[in-house]
């Protein structure tokens, strides 16, 4: 899929503590003499021919020749016309598995300490559809909709993902019993997909109820396959559980395409002052190195990135510490076997 | 809204271990002497006159004269026109507020000890809609409908409670940003009532990230309110944080009547053994006393189901003890005051 030699990659610093975070991840790539070369692109809301706001036509272009990219986090302005930057690169490049892990942390205190789930979300559809309507005044619908195409191709990525990975398990998470008919379809592809995987086990369990255990045991999970809404609230819990967005990884993947990203936001008021935690984003772009199957270049940077976390000398605010994103990105590089 | 002397209650003591945990509170509220007389109902699905399963026609009449009723889990049979049951009757009562407090307690140790919140569900609509169509082979649509009079009427429901009950805050939890016409409208509802009670502090934030703070910090919470299926998972997901369905209660409330009942299922593998504990059933009923203004005997009950949970010596195995539901229940009535 990808040429030898050195590999071009879309790099979207982004907004807010965008750009810094970016340059953290910049100087431990090339610390690490990762073999990459970035292609930096502004993802800022532009207006079309149609008058609606959005991606930047030197970005899509970016993205499909390179067909992988890491991106900072976006501000979508508020008002008409404009909607998330975010979901916009989703759907243009078909990005329909979301892939996030959440593993405690050695060094990163909270009330957990045996999480280790990756929530894999359906990136295109469901709630997301974007198709709404006021039948009369005061009386709106909104249309979830649940194709067989798209809930099986995420649930044969759940599962391929999870033989990949070496994970045992894969939890099919939804609420058939309300939603009988699309999270029903969504159902019957998981369960189809979980009989050509007899190495993963399978089950399947209401929404609510997943909830409830995760916050009590998140040792009962593995690896969870869900529409879209679910996704977005599990992977959000889950991230809470080992500390928070600032320390979380995400991939949106395709068939032609990948894009790696920081969760969290543009956090503008701490934004400029070197006070950013780049962890998010650079574990994304560890995540990046693996699927581009450069496995040993990620092993190092997240060996260094977690020894870094692990000692707990030089950590930015958001963690406790005093040190600045330069100062934990310099122990970092330090720290690289 | 009563007339005051002994008041009728509709008692729908459910199936599996639903007869066992209603016994356990009609014998605490006869030892003390609560004056109400409970009017038993069966709730089995029973075919009716159009071919599909519902509610007995008894256990109607009976709510509709007494407005009030307390109910144990029931058993909703899988097959092709079954509905569940609990939502059947929340929707024949047009209960239209389900609010599900969870409260951490002591003598109750999970990773948390300072949850205080209150999760008030919009009961009717939503998610909940059950409309859904197949629009061709494998596209199905679920529509989720939002209306601004069933979103006001939850909205001031959730407001007037955080008066009434000395709450500071209640914060909306939505999607606007993604549902922007659904949530949308649901949002402005509560900003509208919220310039109508300018005692209570009022915060609008996004569900992934309410799940997310909530699993880190659920001091930052008080009163929430939400679409139907947000309150299915966010009170789950709190009942987590505080040990479980068990422990929890519920109460589903409308204009022309009020059932209150325990979340947690049937338990069919320890049903009729003495084993169940009856804690969410008797909160439950606490609620119910307090919807009924019967405080005195509310707070009576609760203390002495309090006590024992914190003297942690009677406690059934669901909670690591030894006893059966029946020497729970005569603890909480040796220790009512
Ligand atoms: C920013 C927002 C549109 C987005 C979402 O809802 O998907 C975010 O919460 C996420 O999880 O990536
Ligand atoms: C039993 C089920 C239909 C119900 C729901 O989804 O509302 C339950 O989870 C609840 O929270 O009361």
């Amino acid at each position: 899929q990808y040429s030898t030699g050195v590999r071009k990659v879309t790099l979207i610093p982004g907004h807010g503590i965008g750009p810094e975070i970016t340059v953290a991840v910049q100087k431990i790539f090339e610390a690490a003499k990762v073999p990459i070369e970035w292609e930096e692109v502004d993802v800022t809301a532009v207006r079309g021919p149609d008058g609606k706001f959005g991606i930047p036509q030197k970005a899509i272009d970016s993205v499909n020749a390179n067909k992988i990219g890491l991106k900072g986090p976006l501000m979508t302005p508020v008002g008409k016309g404009y909607r998330s930057l975010n979901l916009a690169l989703r759907k243009e490049f078909d990005l329909y598995a979301n892939v996030r892990p959440c593993k405690s942390l050695e060094g990163i205190k909270t009330l957990y300490d045996n999480v280790d789930v990756v929530t894999i979300r359906e990136n295109t559809e469901g709630e997301y559809s974007g198709i709404e309507h006021e039948i009369v005044d005061g009386v709106v619908q909104s249309i979830k909709l649940i194709t067989e195409e798209a809930s099986t191709r995420v649930a044969e990525f759940a599962f391929q993902f999870a033989r990949e990975n070496k994970r045992k398990k894969v939890t099919a998470v939804h609420k058939a019993n309300i939603m009988r008919m699309s999270d029903g379809l969504f159902l019957r592809c998981c369960r189809e997909l979980a009989t050509k995987y007899p190495d993963i086990k399978f089950e399947e369990r209401y929404l609510d109820t997943v909830c409830l255990n995760m916050v009590q045991d998140p040792s009962k999970f593995d690896v969870l396959v869900m529409p879209n809404l679910y996704g977005d609230i599990m992977s959000d819990m889950c991230s809470g559980l080992v500390g928070g967005l600032g320390l979380t990884p995400s991939g949106n993947i395709g068939k032609n395409g990948a894009l790696f990203e920081s969760v969290h936001g543009t956090a503008p008021a701490i934004a400029g002052q070197d006070k950013a935690n780049p962890t998010a984003l650079l574990l994304s772009s560890v995540m990046m190195l693996r699927h581009m199957n450069m496995r040993d270049h990620a092993d190092r940077i997240e060996a260094a990135c977690f020894h870094v976390l692990r000692e707990g000398k030089v950590l930015t605010q958001d963690l406790g510490g005093k040190s600045t994103c330069t100062d934990f990105t310099k122990e970092i590089i330090k720290n690289l076997k």
